[in-house]
């Protein structure tokens, strides 16, 4: 039985998305049991589900806005906070959050804590590309700095995310830099580059450039916190501007606009499925003792369902045990 | 009468592109004077104009795919090193090429020289915005890594640029990052977050996310030379993606579909159009005695025409000599 802590309180349509989509996961997934997190009362009025499932009732909990580290330490009986906690406490063996995604990390660094050798968890998405295949990319802002050491760690994590969760057969590993050569980039680029080329335990590819991301160009895409963050921004930014921009016109077109806005549109709905989120579950924070999954703020009950469902094949595939293993390896071979 | 070196030998579609364009420029700027560096006779096979222009000849050409500051240095008599070297010398006002970019900087920063107390020259160009102002982006990629004051020093070219070639008035300057609150990012951010605010000769707004670029949430926006070219090829192949994707999925439909893109064609091509880079020019290298432009790769002759237009407002705006005239006081302030 796998056993996921979830946060009911955190997101935006909460808890009534997260409990709906719990109900979804418990009827699909018979091998799961669900903790839910928050306000016993207000969990039960979208409650649906009688088994494998129970409430950890609290009143208090993490506003999107709160300080992330403060609200870790000083709201100790929040929901998010309580989950994480359960995990720690052996209660549980996931956590799933859509809120305060600040919190939500600090909570997994400072309470579930980090793999033994893994200096900075980095928090990774799996993002779509026109193929519809995706890249798992990291690190997506957990951190605001990293050294050329993170950067490789995230090859390694990122590539077990890849083949074992999502059953990419030798995932490529990229690093994202400003051009293709090995002499790109900063020396931290530079160097993150030897490190990744000379373990032969992943499939590197060499340096990948922001302009091909989503044509497949890698499987797993390593890069600092920052810049990761950025590109993800810019690639939901620009996706939504433009999709804005193209509807926008012909809904404000005239009559033959529309008309063949009619006819387009579910051709127009496939093409951008292939670009739909919701599927790929939730961002993940990966190179901790237990997985800390953080949903989608403006999550649906659908979305929550699918970041369940990921959870699941992330405790199935064990990638968290095989971490453990491979980093332990990696300190025998420093001493 | 502005003079301008044009590199004639330049770009993916040279000499043919690039002395089309000139001819159309010449006959629309009659304050306009251009010097074309190159091979004669390629050049004269497309050269319809016959005043205001001249030819400096040179068979000797930077490649693409030259290692760009062994090419400055080796080949003296390449056609954008002469173009440059005009600059340098005082027979022309600016320089433009739509040749290599690493190459065009390195004889920027090297024969054109570097303003006084301005550290690390910048590329800057104007990107699209969904409602068509668009906003002045930089460092797009001269540098790897950037120091606070760069950053500052990017505010106040990027705040010249946006108010006296493109006619913003007080600029609204953003600080990209990582959220919107000013302790968001790393020390860099955060310093420069400081300079920033301090100087009362700009508008600065505050951190700008990348999700918001294309809404025209700031009309300058600074950022380091890694982020930034990561986040300009994050759009660039985010917009193709996704228009390739649309327009692939309607080609490729049923007749409905077909006939319904044929319904839409004109109304999306006019939303697509708020898009187009080939208006606003070239990338500039702001920070140096002259203007130097770098005309995209694969422009054609409208694209050059629309460079050289922008070359012209630059030289009008005389914003090189109000960076003088600005740095040279900060520079006092600082003894």
């Amino acid at each position: 039985m796998k056993r996921i802590a979830v946060d009911a309180m955190g997101g935006d349509h909460a808890p009534q998305a997260v409990v709906e989509g719990v109900n979804q996961a418990l009827a699909a997934f018979p091998d799961i049991e669900i903790q839910l997190y928050g306000d016993e009362a207000k969990i039960k009025q979208y409650l649906t589900a009688t088994e494998r499932v129970s409430i950890v009732h609290t009143t208090e909990k993490i506003n999107s806005d709160d300080e992330p580290v403060k609200a870790i330490r000083r709201k100790k009986e929040a929901s998010m906070v309580l989950a994480t906690k359960a995990v720690k406490d052996g209660q549980a063996d996931a956590v799933l959050s859509a809120g305060n995604t600040g919190a939500l990390l600090a909570a997994g660094v400072f309470v579930v804590g980090r793999i033994k050798n893994i200096d900075r968890p980095g928090l990774m998405s799996t993002l779509p590309t026109m193929d519809g295949k995706g890249f798992d990319m990291m690190d997506l802002g957990a951190n605001a700095e990293n050294i050329a050491h993170h950067l490789y760690q995230y090859g390694i994590l990122g590539s077990f995310y890849a083949e074992h969760v999502r059953g990419v057969k030798q995932p490529r590993v990229g690093l994202l830099n400003n051009g293709t050569e090995d002499t790109k980039g900063t020396p931290v680029h530079q160097e993150a580059y030897k490190l990744l080329a000379e373990d032969k335990s992943i499939n590197f590819i060499g340096n990948v450039e922001a302009r091909e991301l989503l044509n497949s160009v890698a499987d797993v895409v390593v890069t600092d916190g920052f810049t990761g963050n950025a590109v993800l921004k810019t690639i939901e930014g620009t996706a939504k501007s433009i999709v804005g921009q193209l509807t926008g016109s012909i809904k404000n077109g005239g009559l033959r606009a529309k008309l063949g806005g009619l006819l387009v549109k579910p051709t127009l709905k496939k093409a951008l499925g292939a670009m739909d989120y919701k599927t790929a579950g939730g961002a993940v924070l990966l190179g901790l003792k237990a997985p800390v999954i953080k949903a989608h703020g403006s999550s649906d009950a659908q979305s929550i369902f699918y970041t369940i469902k990921q959870t699941r094949s992330i405790l199935e595939a064990g990638i968290v045990e095989k971490s453990v293993a491979k980093f332990s390896v990696v300190e025998e071979s420093h001493d």
